[in-house]
Parts: structure tokens; C-alpha cells; sequence
């Protein structure tokens, strides 16, 4: 447990976006947005109203009366859950059926709505990771729910941890409620949890009555090896409601995202009905039904894939791997004579992490932007501990194979100077 | 003050959906539903590429540039701003600057984030009125946020029971931060607040700090007489944070609302922009930005609407009228000639009410929907007290004329039925 919190998100995006627009001429590793170059626009156009004549196919009426079906309010729960549960079983191996899964506005929603549903109580803690993504933390703070950071990078450590967690807030008269995990290419590091540590994660997990909260978005970038089973695949304990977007596979702007709620949640026959019709009343207080316009945009494209996003991904992770073996070979050529420059090279996803020589910290970023044309993310925005302060987030989703070398380029001049400064100040 | 709260919506929602599929042909008036028919479900198919045009052209990119940007992530405040400040500076009198707009998941959740931002410490209160809409209440309880009724039905005891609940909530060390308002046809009773009514809450909120959330999804459906101004538009004191919505006006399904917030907040200077921020930064861990295609659907929209949305409801408000009128007519002939039965007329809206000579509960509401096919909204489901059991708000923005009618007729055989039982048990 911690004495500082990350900062907050907007005030990270705003000083990013800050930094941004005072230097435009840098090169940005900051964001993780996907590549526009995949939206195809004209299709999202199209999408809502194939959509709309498939919709008037399964209900027997004409095109316009489903239409207007459409455009009206809607089911809370949300329109096109059998679409979603059929390509989250072929994608992610989330067999579901449709009243499991709650659709919301972009995954965002369903987490905040989960922490908020999970953790009720003003004794009920939610734990990750530490650093985490910050949209986690956030909804947290949204709903006074307390955070508590599990700072192992290790799997057995991160084990024995969470069974010391949580006897330590039990004697304090709290539970650890749930416990977010991003277990594939995680933001902020770029880890993947293996399989075996997925499964004993479950098992903990179901001993101590934690739901996991499993969020995806990066588990369909993978470019190399073998993807191992999601963890709702590993789970029959119930313990596992599953998180899923749309946002990086296809895009942002559509905002339709979903939690899956385990039939038998924590082995209660009841739970996962209950949480789904709690889910549903708060999402109802929120945002009532999930936009039914993007339901039909999204419910069109996912009518045209047959079923599963593998292959319309597929220039997309071509792109992405060859920015991640551009960025590795970079860092190689920049960092590899220094052992104290590390990083990771992650089988896929949208980031990796560079450990430096010396902390990395907002006035670092300001440095690094202004004189050297370049904005890499401190990993200090992620976590609670300044056992991160060393490290940045480097995402290669978002530049061009140019950009991602140049940019390297760029900072490795930053940290010769910066090293020479230490250097200048031991002599 | 009050010992019960509203039941909750999902659950009212619930069972009046129950009972309308266990009779389905019973004839509701318990939805505040748009009439369908004026959707124009190909236009808005067409919307999003007319804004793609626009947007291109107006940041001078190309047309494939400027449809990838909405399709990304964007700005959490919104994109559309400046088409949405202008229709509501036309047809609302809400005179403000892009920036003061906050773009949300439809209006209730501009709701929801003013009511965590607003009653932020635990102390704080939501004063509504009784009964009231349970969006509001609903969101309230979500945050956690204690919610006051005020129960007065006419405008001097309003004033007078506000100002004395302000002060007994300080004596008891809480501060009541907001008062949720439908000033212009209410939902549920169909009132309207005089503008005398208006500028007087308005003077007493901002002697007592009180930020009016003045909510305003049926202004635009006058029938007759003349509309007062706005809230917004009385207001020179930063009290009034005006929530908008198209859910009604063009179509629930879009799911794009807002909130505008004065720029000198309460008399604050800063706490205009403070509020903005505050709002965007708490929306980011909800829902990050409201649907940029949304946005891009309602933005081409706007763009054709030349600014305004009057001439596109016109049709719809002859139809509400109509509906009004045949309800009127019908309530007329089956109740006038009982004293102990009476309605108001609105002059515009979706909802009038409708007082019984006895209590109309859920049971009322089973008996009325199964042996006499007719489903009233009892007000108990929007009220703090007992004070409203016997009345009944019936919607007519959702039927043709000829199942008002029938559907009065319907009612009045139930009422006749009750009517005689009391008369039996008397006797």
C-alpha cells in the first residue's frame, strides 16, 4: 500500500496534449491510439444500415419499422448482444450467451459500472497492478471506491502478494472485492501473465471471493507465439467478468464496449443474473441504454466479418509488429551498449517499456519535448510508488516506421546528455 | 422530508415492461417515448458523411483526414460544440460559448456528472421537487449523493419551503449544492413554472449557493400560448447549468446531450471553466468521449437544420397536440362529472396527470392492464410521499388518437368498477 496515487487522467492527457501543441514538431510515443489508417470510414458509414435490414429479417417487420425501432430507446441490457457473444467466443474464447453480456458505452463504462457494482460497500477495495491504466483507477476515484496496488512484476510474487493483500485489509476490516487485470500485452508494461499464473490467479481468486476483472483490448494484436487462453476460458469458478472493446480492433469513435458476467458468478447460481440486473439499473442512471445508432454501425460491421475480427485486423498487426521490430532495432542500435537501459519486447500489443539510467519525471518530459523533439510517457503517470520513476511507456501503435526511428534517435540524445550531466556531477 | 424514496427506475421500468408483455394488448400510457414515425431514420444515415464533409472543409483537410479524426478519440468535451451552442442560443435562448458546452452520452449523463461534481462532499444534497423524474434521483443514488424533496405543489410555497429547507439542511451541518428543475412542462406532472416563479428561484439560489440544474427536454413541444424565457436566459448570476438533450427533439438513439455551464459560475469567475474541466475530466473515466459518430450523426443534422430545430419538429408537435386534445376530450367525457376526478391541460409536452377519487398502486396498475387492458403511470413511482398515490400520469406522446380514446374508455370502466366498490364498502 501506497501514499500517492497516480495523477489523474485528464491531467495527464491535458499536460500531454499541452506539451503537444507547444511543440508540434515532436515525435509523440505517448499515445496509444490505434492507426486511422485501418478505420475504413465509408464502411462505418454504410454499416447501420445493414444492420437495419438484418434486424428486420430477425424480427419479421419491414426496414423501416425496424428503423424506427432502432432510433427509439432500447433495451438497457442492450440490442446486438448475440452479434458480440458470437464473435467473443470465436475471437477471445468467451463462450457467453447473449444475456450475459452487458453492453456499454465503450469498455470504459462497463468497467467503471463493475467497479461501482463489485465494490458497493465503503469497506470493499479494488486491487491491481502497479503502474495500471489509469481509466481503472479513475473510475474508482469517480465512485470513492479505494484502490490498492500490488507492486510484484513477478508472477509468484504477484501471487503471494495478493494472499498478503488480502489477510492485511481483512484484519482491517476490508475486502478486496475485485482485482482489474490486463492479462494480455498489458498497459501500461506490455506483460503478458502466462497461463499457469492466469489459473492460479482464478483459484486465489475463487478462494477469496475477488472477482477478476479481465480487460482485452490489446489481445487480438498478437504477432508472433502462441496466444494462451483468456482467462474467462480458464475460469469455472465464475470469477472472471470480461471486458471487452472495440475501440483498438476497430475503432474509437463508435464508443460500444461490453462486460461478460459469468453465469455462476463466485459459484452463486443467482450472482450473475443479480449482477447483470445491476449493471443494467446503474448503466440506466448513467447513459440508459448504450447508444442504439452505434449498436447498428458496430452490429453492421461485426454482419460483414462473419462473425470473428481476425482477418479485418490483419494489415493492422502487420503494421504494428513492424513498428515494434523498428522500435526494438532502435533501441538496440541507441541503448544496447548501456546494460542500464532495458526494455521489453513484447509478441504484440501497442507498447513497450524502456527502463533508463536515471528518473524520468514530468519536467524530464518537458525537457525531452523542447530540446530534443520528443515525448515519450513516464511511467511515474501509471503508478502509485516511485519504484517506476526510472521507466517509460513507448507506444508504437500511433507513428509511422520513420517516426518511431527518428524519435529514438532523438531521445537517445537526451539520455547521453542526461548521463553526461551524472557523469559531470560524480567527478 | 421524507421516509421513502422513489422506487428505483430499472425496477419500475421493469415491471411496466412485465406487465406490458404479459398484455400486450392493453393500450400504456406509461411511456414518455418520442412518436417514431417522425424519426427520419435515412437522413440520419446520411448525417455523418454531410459532417465529415464539413469538418474536412472547416479544418481544411481532405474528406479521408477528416474521417478518420472522428473516427479516432477526440476531444472529451466534444467536437460538435459550436453547432450545438448555436441551435440552443436560437431555439432555447441559451446564449453561450462552445466552451462552456460539455458534450455527453445524452442528457442523462450530464446530469449525472453535474450531480457528483456539484454534491461532491458528503455533506452536499440534491434538492428536487416531489415527485420528479427518477433520472435525477437515480443518479443521485448512484454517487451516493442524499437527495431532498421539496413537496410543495404551488410556486410561493415552493419558494417559501426552499428557503427553509436550505436552512434547516445548514443547521444540521449539510449544504443543499443543486436543485434539479423541469421548468418548462415537467416530467412527471406536466407543470410549468412562471417566469416570475423562475427569476425568483433563481434570485433565492444565488443567495444560497444553490446551482439550478435546469433540465429541459420538452421546451421545444409548445402547443399553444407563449413560452417564457428559459432559466438560462433570466439568469445573470452564474446559478443556472442548462441540460440539454435530443433524445426527444430528433431521436433517443443518437445519445448525444450536454450540459452548458455559465461562465462565471455562482459569481465565480474561474468556476465556469473549473466546472467544465472538472466535468470532462470525471466524463473521461465514464465514458472517455461522447461518440464522435454521434456527434458526426447529430452534427450533420444540425449542419441542414440551418441552426435550428423548430421547422424539423413541426410535424411532431401537431401530432403531440392532436393527442393532447383527444386525450383532453376523452378525460372530459368518461371523468367530468365526477368533482373528485380532475387533470390540467398542458399547453405543450408529453404528459398530463390525472388525479382518482382513490389510491392507484401497483396492484391498481396489474388489475387496471389485466382485466380492463389499459397501463396508467401510477405517480407513486416518482414520489417521496404518500401525497400522490392518487394520481396517475398519462403519456400521450406514444399512441395514435384512436387508442387514447379507447384507452380512456377503457380506464373509465376500471374507475366506474373501483368507484362502486368504495360505494359498497360504505354502504
Amino acid at each position: 500500500m501506497s501514499a500517492r496515487s497516480p495523477p489523474s487522467r485528464l491531467k495527464v492527457m491535458n499536460f500531454l496534449n499541452e506539451v503537444a501543441a507547444d511543440y508540434p514538431k515532436a515525435i509523440s510515443f505517448a499515445s496509444g491510439r490505434p492507426a486511422q489508417q485501418f478505420f475504413d470510414v465509408d464502411d462505418w458509414w454504410e454499416a447501420p444500415a445493414r444492420f437495419q435490414r438484418h434486424y428486420a429479417e430477425q424480427m419479421g417487420i419491414d426496414t423501416t419499422q425496424a428503423g424506427r425501432l432502432i432510433m427509439q430507446y432500447g433495451r438497457t441490457a442492450g440490442l446486438i448482444n448475440t452479434l458480440i457473444a458470437e464473435q467473443l467466443g470465436n475471437d477471445d474464447g468467451v463462450r457467453c450467451q447473449p444475456d450475459q453480456v452487458v453492453v456499454t458505452t465503450g469498455c470504459q463504462e462497463a468497467m467503471a459500472l463493475c467497479i461501482r457494482a463489485l465494490c458497493a460497500s465503503p469497506e470493499d477495495v479494488l486491487l491491481v497492478r502497479d503502474p495500471t491504466y489509469i481509466g481503472a483507477t479513475g473510475a474508482a476515484d469517480l465512485f470513492g471506491v479505494e484502490v490498492v496496488p500490488l507492486s510484484s512484476a513477478g508472477e509468484d510474487d504477484l501471487c503471494d502478494e495478493l494472499r498478503e493483500v488480502v489477510t492485511r485489509l481483512a484484519a482491517n476490516g476490508r475486502r478486496a472485492r475485485a482485482l482489474y487485470l490486463i492479462p494480455e500485452f498489458d498497459n501500461p508494461t506490455g506483460r503478458v501473465l502466462t497461463t499457469r499464473c492466469r489459473a492460479r490467479l482464478i483459484e486465489l481468486c475463487a478462494q477469496t471471493r475477488i472477482a477478476v476483472l479481465e480487460d482485452n483490448p490489446y489481445g487480438m494484436f498478437r504477432f508472433e507465439g502462441e496466444s494462451g487462453p483468456t482467462m474467462w476460458t480458464l475460469d469455472h469458478e465464475g470469477v472472471v467478468i470480461y471486458l471487452a472493446t472495440y475501440s483498438k480492433t476497430l475503432c474509437p469513435a463508435v464508443r460500444v464496449g461490453c462486460a461478460v458476467v459469468p453465469e455462476r458468478l463466485l459459484g452463486d447460481g443467482d450472482g450473475g443474473r443479480e449482477l447483470v440486473a445491476t449493471l443494467s439499473e446503474r448503466k440506466s442512471f448513467l447513459t440508459v441504454n448504450a447508444s442504439q445508432t452505434n449498436q447498428a454501425m458496430l452490429g453492421g460491421v461485426l454482419l460483414d466479418s462473419g462473425g470473428s475480427l481476425r482477418r479485418r485486423v490483419g494489415p493492422a498487426i502487420a503494421f504494428y509488429r513492424r513498428n515494434r521490430d523498428v522500435l526494438v532495432d532502435s533501441l538496440e542500435r541507441a541503448f544496447g551498449a548501456d546494460p542500464r537501459c532495458r526494455w521489453n519486447v513484447p509478441e504484440g500489443g501497442f507498447f513497450l517499456t524502456l527502463q533508463l539510467p536515471f528518473r524520468f519525471l514530468e519536467e524530464d518530459l518537458v525537457a525531452c519535448a523542447s530540446r530534443y523533439g520528443v515525448i515519450p510517457m513516464p511511467m511515474s503517470y501509471f503508478s502509485f510508488s516511485r519504484a517506476n520513476d526510472r521507466i517509460v511507456r513507448l507506444a508504437f501503435s500511433n507513428n509511422d516506421p520513420d517516426a518511431i526511428s527518428e524519435g529514438v534517435n532523438r531521445l537517445a540524445r537526451f539520455v547521453a546528455e542526461r548521463k553526461q550531466e551524472q557523469a559531470d556531477e560524480v567527478a
